[in-house]
């Protein structure tokens, strides 16, 4: 049985992880018969959005970890205690580009986390596969770029230039796809599918495409 | 195209909506291509509980409705203003008990919220299919109760002795059934499925027990 981690980054779409998302992630891998664990960073998040509002709260402040604890009904671990894993997911949701990268403040110019970076780093060094949803694959782009790593392919999808062409400037080789649909690089040992990238994609076809990037994923291990 | 009420009570299992059950619940709702709409109170909830710890945080608030907006992506419509809906769901989670009723603190003698009860019962009235979750169906022992309704048949399961001794000390008709199993009271257009009242349940499991009660409630419409 492969132990899978999946990634959080808070809990919420404008400022933590895409709660869709990484429920169809952790089912999509419970349905495959994976043992998954979450995992997420104990640190603050970069602020707190009132998603009936959709404005930043003022004066809130919430912690990733203890957020992303919502999703995972408790059983979450800070992610440098995350064990031997044979594979890595990050499921998306500003979180992603907030709390573990800065991508939604400096695009391109970007900084990962190191403890986010480090994990993905070791996962492709040991060959162990990956998975990136929605805008984490321009993350994924920037620990490739840090790493001196160029041309993986990734998706984020078709519907958001900026995001697109920042990939691209990162390095990496941009593939469009529709929301259900995945790209698989197999030498890299990645996929991707762009899920909430389209934001008024229905449901079960963002649980399609988050199925679909599962399958492969453990298919790569 | 069904329109179809999914309640939220907040975000997170231990103080709000549970959130794998909100999200399996709008999937089959977007999967049988019925339309939905998100409602919550606009009310404090009971209180914060912090999910990585498990206890109550301490000199927190939070909004029922702007919590319940994260799983919602920002649509949720405040339940008063719920327009003409065809059906009507609740999936589980603490906040049902804490934030729509105080069950979680009163047991069988529980008061439920009046817009709750309201809704509740106009749909009932209009002979409009009900679907109930997880604790839900305690709640809705309590409206029943309330309006002079005996023998509903519902399920909390069979894990918790203490919630079925509840329903039935509240006038319902208890049914005992597995996590992936429903009960359909077809004379009262009420169905229901125990969810994370078995607290160990596969989300596989959880998320075929909700298909099915989604399947059953618009098959009642």
């Amino acid at each position: 049985m492969a132990r899978v981690g999946v990634v959080l980054s808070g809990c919420g779409v404008y400022d933590g992880a895409e709660i869709h998302e990484a429920v169809f992630t952790m089912l999509a891998l419970d349905e495959a018969g994976a043992e998954y664990v979450f995992l997420a960073p104990d640190v603050e998040q970069m602020h707190v959005v009132d998603h009936a509002r959709g404005d930043v709260a003022g004066g809130e402040q919430r912690n990733v970890l203890v957020e992303a604890a919502r999703i995972a009904r408790g059983k979450v671990v800070e992610i440098s205690q995350a064990g031997e894993l044979d594979a890595l997911v990050f499921p998306g949701g500003f979180g992603v580009a907030k709390n573990l990268c800065d991508f939604a403040v400096k695009g391109a110019d970007c900084t990962v986390r190191p403890d986010v970076a480090r994990l993905v780093l070791a996962m492709k060094a040991a060959r162990k596969p990956l998975g990136f949803a929605c805008i984490a694959p321009a993350m994924a782009a920037a620990i490739f770029r840090d790493a001196g790593v160029r041309g993986v392919q990734l998706t984020v999808g078709a519907a958001d230039d900026g995001a697109v062409a920042a990939l691209t400037a990162m390095g990496a080789e941009h593939v469009a796809r529709a929301v259900d649909e995945i790209v698989v690089d197999v030498a890299h040992r990645v996929v991707s599918t762009p899920a909430y990238m389209y934001g008024d994609a229905r449901p079960h076809l963002v649980r399609a495409g988050l199925k679909k990037m599962v399958d492969a994923v453990l298919a790569l291990v």
